[in-house]
């Protein structure tokens, strides 16, 4: 046992007071695990799209002031009262959907959205009792997602925890904590594309990158990339991206000139970009004229949108999907996601453009409103 | 050889000479098989939904004169050039859709859309040189679907005949060439209910209940039958449906009412209605709060129909899939769905509800129309 377990610890986090404003890095306590909860030691935490999108919280109820973050790697500090499968030491993963391994879903094996712990992004306290770990002059400072890894420590359900190898490096597993884990099983666990097939990719941000990767992983033949901005084809290129379209260079409907390009379809489409009417194109393009193929949908929609399409293109044996966090159990299945890393089966240094000191987070967040960064690590340390 | 082979031979056949207006029994001349074709005599054939469709022909080009029938048992009378895997005397089910074992879809694993011998309801002829078989005093009469099984003998592609089990019984296993196998392989091959799950079925006609029957033989533990006909729900209980649902009887949308019944949600849905809003509802069903699921679309959609649903219940890890003919192979799979029956895996009879002699094969369409028979079997002998 480290000699903080049981005490309130005080340390730096970057903290959300409103809507947009910069975050500001101030001491913080951090109260012992409680039961069922485990105090980690973040070592790297890096920025997904979600943290800025809550951050911006438009047009949503916003819960302020709050600490961000999701994407981390750690080292467990403490645990709390019934953690067995977790100790001071272990290198962990924090996930923000989590696996209570007791629920109907966690029980089945074509689920991974926990009854218990599935993602939340309303709530700013810990389940166990309504209330949050951070605070500051005794005021609660809410958690995100029961993560909150914008914090050199924080307090995380122990179902949202990934023990996983300890000699993986933090600084680079850490971006398996969401959006990469996400396109990277849209691919493997649910598309499935076999050997020397082709493969469609709508959106080519951090996501659907992750999901060429599982392409490329999976051996499959062709690669298309499809995005509206054509700075993403750059990237693209070291992610086995062999081919690209741009919707905006087309007259036609997308899915009519993919068409062509691949002589009537192709066997797998994964859809990254939320964008709805990208949705029905990846679907519709499996179906023009193939009578198989399976389309995936990853993105986030718009809360109106709505997936409209001729039943004739469902009838003719074509297979629509959603996945959440790619299918992955976060503890069942995220460590062997980091062994592929180990085994290099799975590159992660791609994904990773940029990198700041704590003290620069800000600097995190103006990479990605650029659209300049795919994923930008944050040292926690010195 | 039969002494018949190479021959024009004179039958008897049920000629629908205009669209609604009863079938007439006169003699016809069927030529002998062309290249790849073979000629069979019917031994017993059942009538579909889909003959009385076209025979109706509203709102289609129509075809006519016409021999219609596409559900049949027979025996091969004699082949045409090139046919080398069947041979006279052979026991044979002609199939609607075919499989030339060439092409993409044929040579791939998640496809019986075969390019070549996929379903054409407007061709009326051979395709091997566009002109028909059959004919009375020289004018044509033409082809239904590749098989016009209501007549004595007729010529079909190789490609469209599987070649089953001689001691089959033909006046019970004729049923599988179409409905039968498109609900049951809906189950089987699409739904896979995992055994001890739940299935619910929109629709209880012949297609939805021989997907009852795959949901009994997988072993779900509950089937849920939905349909607006009350009459229904009498022979759905011999088919092992024990829930019943009229979304006529409630208020509010069927995948509430179902979501009440089922603590939320089913494992599989299969719809066999055709009716787009039923559609929506299968996969709304399943959708309602379990994040796991598959909804299968069988019916043949009105050629308007929309089918629209928010995204976000596609990506709670739904998944819509649709099957054309329960997703067999003619040749290659349906001689295993016979053999199925051999084994009293299978039941058939509990389907068939009629038998006429082929004199009397307007009487089946009457008992179609009606809506009294699920399958009525046309003895074509004596
Ligand atoms: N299902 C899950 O579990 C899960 C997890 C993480 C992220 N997501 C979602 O995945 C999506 C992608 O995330 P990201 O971080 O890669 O985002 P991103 O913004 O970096 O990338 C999206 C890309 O899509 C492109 N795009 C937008 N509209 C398009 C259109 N109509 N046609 C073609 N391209 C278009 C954009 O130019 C951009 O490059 C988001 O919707 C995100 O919310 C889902
Ligand atoms: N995909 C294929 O390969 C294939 C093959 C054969 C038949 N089919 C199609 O399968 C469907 C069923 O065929 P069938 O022969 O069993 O037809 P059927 O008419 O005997 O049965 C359909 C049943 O659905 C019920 N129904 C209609 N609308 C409904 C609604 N909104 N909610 C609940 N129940 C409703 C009817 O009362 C009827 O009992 C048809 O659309 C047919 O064209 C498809
Ligand atoms: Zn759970
Ligand atoms: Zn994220
Ligand atoms: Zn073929
Ligand atoms: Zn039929």
């Amino acid at each position: 046992m480290s000699n903080t377990a049981g005490k309130v610890i005080k340390c730096k986090a970057a903290i959300a007071w409103e809507a947009g404003k910069p975050l500001v890095i101030e001491e913080v306590e951090v109260a012992p695990p409680q039961a069922m909860e485990v105090r980690i030691k973040i070592i790297f935490t890096s920025l997904c799209h979600t943290d800025v999108y809550f951050w911006e919280a438009k047009g949503q109820k916003p819960v302020f002031p709050r600490i961000f973050g999701h994407e981390a790697g750690g080292i467990v500090e403490s645990v709390g009262e019934g953690v067995t499968d977790l100790a001071p030491g272990d290198h962990v993963l924090p996930v923000f959907t989590g696996e209570c391994k007791d629920c109907a879903h966690c029980k089945s094996e074509e689920s991974n959205m926990c009854n218990l712990l599935r993602i939340n992004t309303d709530r700013g306290v810990m389940i166990g009792d309504g209330k949050s770990r951070f605070s500051i002059n005794g005021k609660p400072i809410y958690h995100f997602v029961g993560t909150s890894t914008f914090s050199e420590y924080t307090v995380v359900h122990v179902g949202c925890v990934a023990k996983i190898n300890p000699l993986a490096p933090l600084d680079k597993v850490c971006v398996l904590s969401c959006g990469i884990s996400t396109g990277l099983g849209a691919t493997l666990n649910v598309a499935k594309p076999p050997k020397g097939s082709s493969v469609a990719i709508f959106g080519l941000g951090a996501v659907g990158l992750a999901a060429a990767e599982g392409a490329r992983i999976a051996g499959a033949s062709r690669i298309i990339g499809i995005d509206v901005n054509p700075r993403r084809f750059i990237e693209a290129k070291k992610f086995g991206v062999t081919e690209f379209v741009n919707p905006k260079d087309h007259d036609k409907p997308v899915q009519e000139v993919l068409a062509e390009m691949t002589d009537g379809g192709v066997d797998r489409s994964i859809e990254c970009t939320g964008n709805v009417d990208a949705m029905i194109s990846a679907f519709e393009y499996i179906s023009l004229s193939h009578g198989w193929g399976v389309a995936v949908l990853v993105g986030v929609p718009h809360k109106d949108a709505v997936f409209k399409t001729h039943p004739m293109n469902v009838l003719n044996e074509r297979t629509l999907k959603g996945t959440f966090f790619g299918n992955y159990k976060p503890r069942s299945d995220i460590p062997g996601v980091v062994e592929k890393y180990m085994n290099k089966e799975l590159e992660l240094e791609k994904f990773i453009t940029h990198e700041v000191p704590f003290s620069e987070i800000n600097k995190a967040f103006d990479y990605m409103l650029k659209g300049d960064s795919l994923r930008c690590i944050i040292r926690m340390g010195e």
